[in-house]
Formats: C-alpha cells, sequence, structure tokens
C-alpha cells in the first residue's frame, strides 16, 4: 500500500473537488465507508457534489461500480447453462416491455434472470404493474429465482436489500443532495445492481425524450458510453438501445391496463410500437447471447416466438410459477383489476396531436393512483389511461384523446387533477409533423 | 412571497449546481435551517460544495453573510460615542500584531472592540498568547466588554457561542467536507463573526504566501473582494491590507514569547516588520474611524503613541482590567512563563538565508507544544522560536538559525521532530535575494 491509499475521507473529497484521478483502492475504501456506515452522510454528499461536477474517469467508474457490486450479494448463476442475458430500461412511461420480453427471449433458449424495480416518480415499475396479476410474487428468495430461471427460462422478480446495498445508500442520498443528475453516478448505480445478478451480457434501453431522465441524445449516449465501460471492465457484453421517450409507449398507461397490453404483444398483437421495442430489444438479447447470427436474425426469432404462441406459453408457466393466475394469458379482463368507471377525455379542438408529453401523462397517471408519490403510497391497480391519440393522428373536436380509468368521480380532487394533467400532455396544432415510423434512434453495440 | 421562496432545499442546492443565482429569501431559509438544526448536514454539504464550484454573486453573498450575523446575537455598541474600529488578520505565523495594535490605537481615541480566535493548525490565536499572561480572562460577559471598550477603549476577548451559531456549524462541515477553499465561504464567515460585534469599520489584515491561507496574491485580492462587498452591503468602512506572510512575523513564535515581543513594540522597540504592521495597520483604522485627515497621518499618531508610552500604558489598563498581572508590561521577563531550556540551533553552513518558510515554523512550533493538534490540546505557554535569521541575511555555519524554548530533553520526540522541522523551514544558499523592505504588498481602501 501506498501513503496515498491512506488518505483520510476529506482528503479524497478534496482531491475529486480539485479534478484529480482517485486510486482503486481509495474508491473501495470510501464504498465500504458508504456500505458499513462508518463515513458520515456529510462526506458522501460532499463526494457525490465533487463528483456531479468532475465527473470519473473509465479506471475510477470501474473501480467505483465494481467496489458497489461487491458491497452486497452477487447471485452466482453459474449452475445454468444458457447464456444469461437481462435488459434494463432506464425508465418511461407506458414502458411495460420486461413483461413480454422476458418469455419471449427465454422462448427462444436464452435465460433471462430478470430482476426489476418499482416505479418512482411519473415513470411506472415492472414489479407494480407484475403485482396487478392477483397472487403473482416478486418477492422470492435466490435458490428458487435461479430454479425457475433454470427450468422456465424465466423468472422476474425485486432486488433484495442484499444487493448492492451501497447504491441504496448513495440513492438516497443523491435524491436529497441534487446529485441525481450525474452520468457516472446514474451509471454505476444501474450497473451495479445488474452485474450483481450474474448475468453474461446486458441490453440496456436507454430512453431519450420529454419522459426520460435523458432529455437529449447527447446526454443519452455519454450515458451509454459510461454504462459500456463498466459492463467491459466487468467482462460483460453489453449493447445500447437508445429509444424515443417524448410521447407513452403504446397505449397503456397504469399497471392492470399495461398487463392486458402487453398479453396482447404476447398474442402477436399489441400496439406498433409495444411490440417493435420487445422485438428490437429481444433480437439484440439473442445476438448478445449468441444464439442467433446477427440482431436482425434476432428479430425474426422474437417475431416468431410471439406470433406462434411460445412466448405467451413461457408466460403462462411463469404466472403460474410465481403464483399469479395463468388465465390472464387468456381472459386478461376476468382476471385483472379494473377501474369501476371508464371516463373518455374529449378533444376540445379538431386538428393534429402535435405532442403527447410522456411526463405529463406518468404524472396524471400518478396522481390518479397509478403511481406512488412516497414510498408508503397504495397503489391503485386499476387506475390509468388508455390513450387514443398518438403524435401525428389527425384528430376531431369531441372525439377521445383517452380513456381515464377510475374509481373515483368526477368531483375528486384527484380526478380533476388527473384530467388537467392529461389535457395539458396532449398538445393539438393544427398541423403536426408525420408519426414517426420507429422508436429506435440508434444501437450502440 | 412568491413560488421561487417556497423551493425545497434540494431545490434550492440544484439550482446553485446549476449555476443559478439564489433570492435573498431563500439564502436566508437556508441559514434558518442551518442555524436551527432542521436542515440536515448532507444538505448543507452538498450546498458548500455547489457554492464551492459556482461561488456565490454579490447580492447573494450580502444575504447569505448577513443571514449569518442574525443567526445569533449582535453587540450593540451605540452607547460607545467614539467611532468604533476592529482589524482582523486572516492568520499568520508569528501574527502577534493584535497585541500592540488594539492598545496603541484606543490611545489615539479609537474604541477598538477586539473579538479573536484560537490558534487552529499551524497559525497561533491571539486568546492563546493573551492567555500566556498569568491571570488574563478573554471570557468576559457582554456588558462588561462594552463598558470595558468604553472605559479603556480596549477590550480583547473570544468571541462566545451566540455569536454566529450558523458559522460554527458551516465552518465544522466545511472542515470535514473539502470545503474549506471557497472564497465566498471564507469571506462570510469573517465577515459574520465581525459584523456581529457592531462595529463601524474593519480593517482586514489579508496573509499572503507560503505561510498563509492565501498563497497567491490573485486569491488574496478575491477574497478582499468578496469581504469588502459584505461590508458594504452591511454599510461598514472596510480597509484590507494585503501583506506578506512568507516568513513568520517578527522574531517569536509561541505565546509567551510573542507576548514579550508586543510589549517591546508597546514600548517603541521591537522587530521592524512588527512594528510596521502595527503602525500601518493602525494608521487605516485611525483612518477609518475619520479622527485623521490620512492613513499616513494616522501611521504617524500611532508610532507616536508606541514611542510615548501611551499605547503602553492603555495596555496596562487593559491587562489589569482583564485579571492579568499588569507587571508584565515592566518586567515581562519575570511575569511571564518561560521554558526551561533555550537550545540553539545551528546553521549547517554557511550562505544566505534564501526561506524562512512560515507554515514550517508553525508546525516546528505545533508540534513543540505552542499550538493544538486537536481541539483537546492544552497549549504549553512557554514553548516556541527565537528567530535568529531573516530571509536575505547572511550566515556563518554554526551560529543559530533559532533559538528552541522547550522543557523537554533533546531526545524528547517533541524536540526531535520540531528541530528536524525547523531546520526544513530555513533554506540556506549561496545568495538570496535582498532582504524585503516591507511586509505590505497592497493596501485597498
Amino acid at each position: 500500500m501506498t501513503a496515498a491509499s491512506h488518505r483520510l475521507p476529506v482528503e479524497l473529497i478534496r482531491a475529486k473537488r480539485d479534478g484529480l484521478a482517485l486510486t482503486a483502492a481509495e474508491l473501495r475504501g470510501f464504498i465500504a465507508g458508504v456500505t458499513d456506515g462508518s463515513l458520515p452522510d456529510y462526506q458522501i454528499a460532499a463526494m457525490l457534489m465533487a463528483i456531479y461536477f468532475r465527473g470519473l474517469d473509465d479506471a475510477e467508474l470501474a473501480a467505483w461500480a465494481d467496489a458497489m457490486v461487491r458491497s452486497g450479494d452477487v447471485l452466482d448463476l453459474s449452475s445454468i447453462a444458457a447464456a444469461k442475458i437481462d435488459k434494463h430500461s432506464t425508465g418511461g412511461v407506458g414502458d411495460k416491455i420486461s413483461i413480454p420480453l422476458a418469455p419471449a427471449v427465454a422462448a427462444c433458449g436464452v435465460a433471462v434472470p430478470m430482476v426489476s424495480g418499482r416505479g418512482l416518480g411519473h415513470t411506472g415499475g415492472t414489479l407494480d404493474k407484475l403485482e396487478s396479476i392477483p397472487g403473482f410474487a416478486v418477492r422470492l428468495d435466490t435458490d428458487r429465482f435461479i430454479r425457475q430461471v433454470a427450468e422456465l427460462g424465466t423468472c422476474l422478480i425485486g432486488q433484495t436489500d442484499r444487493v448492492a446495498p451501497a447504491d441504496r445508500r448513495l440513492y438516497s442520498l443523491r435524491d436529497v443532495t441534487g446529485t441525481v443528475e450525474s452520468i457516472p453516478l446514474i451509471a454505476s448505480s444501474i450497473m451495479s445492481k445488474k452485474l450483481a445478478a450474474g448475468i453474461d451480457g446486458l441490453v440496456l434501453d436507454v430512453k431519450v425524450g420529454q419522459g426520460a431522465f435523458m432529455k437529449d441524445l447527447d446526454r443519452a449516449r455519454a450515458l451509454c458510453a459510461a454504462m459500456r465501460s463498466i459492463g467491459h471492465a466487468a467482462g460483460k457484453r453489453v449493447t445500447c438501445v437508445l429509444t424515443d421517450m417524448d410521447a407513452p409507449i403504446g397505449v397503456a398507461v397504469g399497471n392492470a391496463l399495461e398487463i392486458a397490453e402487453s398479453i396482447d404483444v404476447l398474442r402477436g398483437g399489441g400496439p406498433a410500437d409495444t411490440r417493435e421495442l420487445t422485438v428490437v430489444l429481444g433480437g439484440e438479447m439473442l445476438a448478445l447471447a449468441g444464439v442467433v447470427a446477427d440482431p436482425a436474425a434476432g428479430q425474426a426469432r422474437i417475431a416468431a416466438a410471439l406470433d406462434d404462441g411460445s412466448a405467451l406459453a413461457c408466460f403462462r408457466r411463469v404466472v403460474a410459477a410465481q403464483g399469479g393466475d395463468p388465465e390472464v394469458c387468456d381472459r386478461p379482463e376476468a382476471v385483472l383489476p379494473r377501474a369501476r368507471r371508464q371516463v373518455p377525455i374529449a378533444a376540445p379542438r379538431s386538428g393534429a396531436i402535435a405532442a403527447v408529453a410522456a411526463e405529463d401523462v406518468g404524472m396524471a397517471a400518478l396522481v390518479l393512483g397509478a403511481g406512488r408519490r412516497t414510498k408508503d403510497d397504495v397503489i391503485d391497480f386499476g387506475a390509468g389511461f388508455e390513450l387514443r391519440c398518438r403524435p401525428g393522428d389527425r384528430i376531431e373536436a369531441g372525439q377521445p384523446l383517452a380513456v381515464m380509468h377510475t374509481d373515483h368521480g368526477d368531483d375528486d380532487p384527484r380526478v380533476v387533477e388527473a384530467t388537467a394533467r392529461l389535457r395539458a400532455a396532449i398538445v393539438i396544432a393544427d398541423d403536426a409533423p408525420a408519426p414517426r415510423p420507429t422508436r429506435v434512434l440508434e444501437v450502440l453495440r
């Protein structure tokens, strides 16, 4: 050990503040102090702000993320023979892609050990959506998770407290210290959790646009570069797909509504963009796994799995194995919770849809009860919106822009606020650009 | 109140992080949260680091410093008819100037309500020096302080816990979060404490050089600009004197030794630079007070007060009033603590003194017991050095560079380390620049 590896925490903060690189040993020591509680919150907060301004270079990023991975349990999936590939989305509105994707990829012979999150802010969470299937359990122990991935090809669960505990402490501090929007901190947070799941490769769906965390393409590319750098340093294959998140994905925004749309996709139907994202991301996963010659061949295999029922069959087995009612795959309307009222929201004028602002739609759904304002909020699984217009569509005054699903009356303050937010989200102009033909902006392999 | 004044603390941190200005109401609210404990340390730490990177503009600086002043007691000195002028030094080695200065200025008819600090790190503190006079009390209550300033023209005390408590919390966090070296934070910390003392004007002795907090002139000028801006916003007259702090001031470094040197100055003697700083800073104080036509006239008045015994007479009354033995003014050697041993440190070679590095001399004295490594260390008042060389002097091998004052033997680890540090501080070369004719680099009025 050199003298430099014994610098005090305040000396490490000062060095980072001054734009000097920290050694791997120093970063490991810092993360160890985050994990074991020996570092006080204020020194972590100061370091996070210094990193916000100064960044982390590739070597620092690798050491920082690796230390976060090692701060908790790392799954051992070596007992599973198939290639193990996960997908992670940086978070969107109407983003239910994991639900059709995991069984579709598994149906093509690739293991998908999928560890998902809950909704936060205006973006929904895969776990909340899955829990709208009565009985579906997302908290399984590790042995059962590994066994199900081995037997059925996939399992969809939530992260345990034992995965990357350093990230949990860092994230809760970032949230209250204005240091969320830092590319190295975002990249290491995402990658540490994914690398702790023992995967061989990862496809990252990096959302760009009004409803995304990354509002512009340059920042999204920088995030991709940081995540790829961390993944490569850990010896993992990483593909980034940058996708458009200006408007919500598909038609449904709200938990049970999104499960129903996911099942439509698993039946070979569903909105074009929801299916496109499933096929494109699945194609990249199959290519990363090496079971197809290239992503285009992978896309064809995924499309076939959606169309021939094999993806749906896999999902049916997963639902049953995780305690849900597999009937949801055949009669979703009979199994899923449904709001008592379906309320059309009419277009105030004729024209062309210039925007369906994803963040605002997400906030409208949250207000209605589909998401959480605080961690303790209880989700109303039936609440949400079915969008009846897409950017570029023509619409006539009085036609529905969307149908609101709610148990509450028109005077309820939640309904009033959600309606106003939904109306504000949808911009009607005299003219609008033609609908975008694809959600995919670019792929970084 | 506008909506902007209700932003959450994390929103204020983000705004500052992004380089946006905060309103006066927002800054007042933030400092109120620092003072009443409602803001957690981690949010304060993040804000301090954001300010480190983004700074505070003049309006922000005024509001931030004013809120710090109002976080605690503000002295009311309006009962004192004379102009009330204080001096503050940013901290040096051998900097005993307050001790001859306060009585010299008071002897010229200006009130000097002097609130001083303790030593920290390599710089000594006026309070520690005063306490080396047996019985001298630096903790007086406010009424007694005001009465003594009114009666004797000056009183030298320590800051109470009730002055600028926000600064105390901020300073302790800055110390452990790498945010000490921020000009707006330094400026507001100094000025908030001084403005809380109810003064009319302030002369700031801003040290520049190896032994100073500000290592270069540009940063020192920026600090002056920030402090002047705060002072002017508060309606106070402020003069900044930038002075050289490459080598220790005068001859004595150590508490009782520095009191003895101060008394030499008060008797009209003392080292040339100690006297020069007393005369120059005093001249500026008299000019700020308006009792002389200009600083040059002020300097002449101060020199006269040192030479005619009136400054010493004032100091004698102050010592007696504050519980010390006034005999110290006449027979300092009989009253002040004196180390048992005086050990010459010989020059290892002949040559010219190229440097007497102030910070290293200060650290050598600290190691010997003249300062504190931690707040709980007890000071050895007799310990220290008498320097026997100045930059630019010629020296012969074997002549003393300095005389070390210590109670400990040559084998004592403190003596060994202090000797090594003192030797390292003094650089002997074949040639050296001529001695600098003045300590004063520039004056900003």
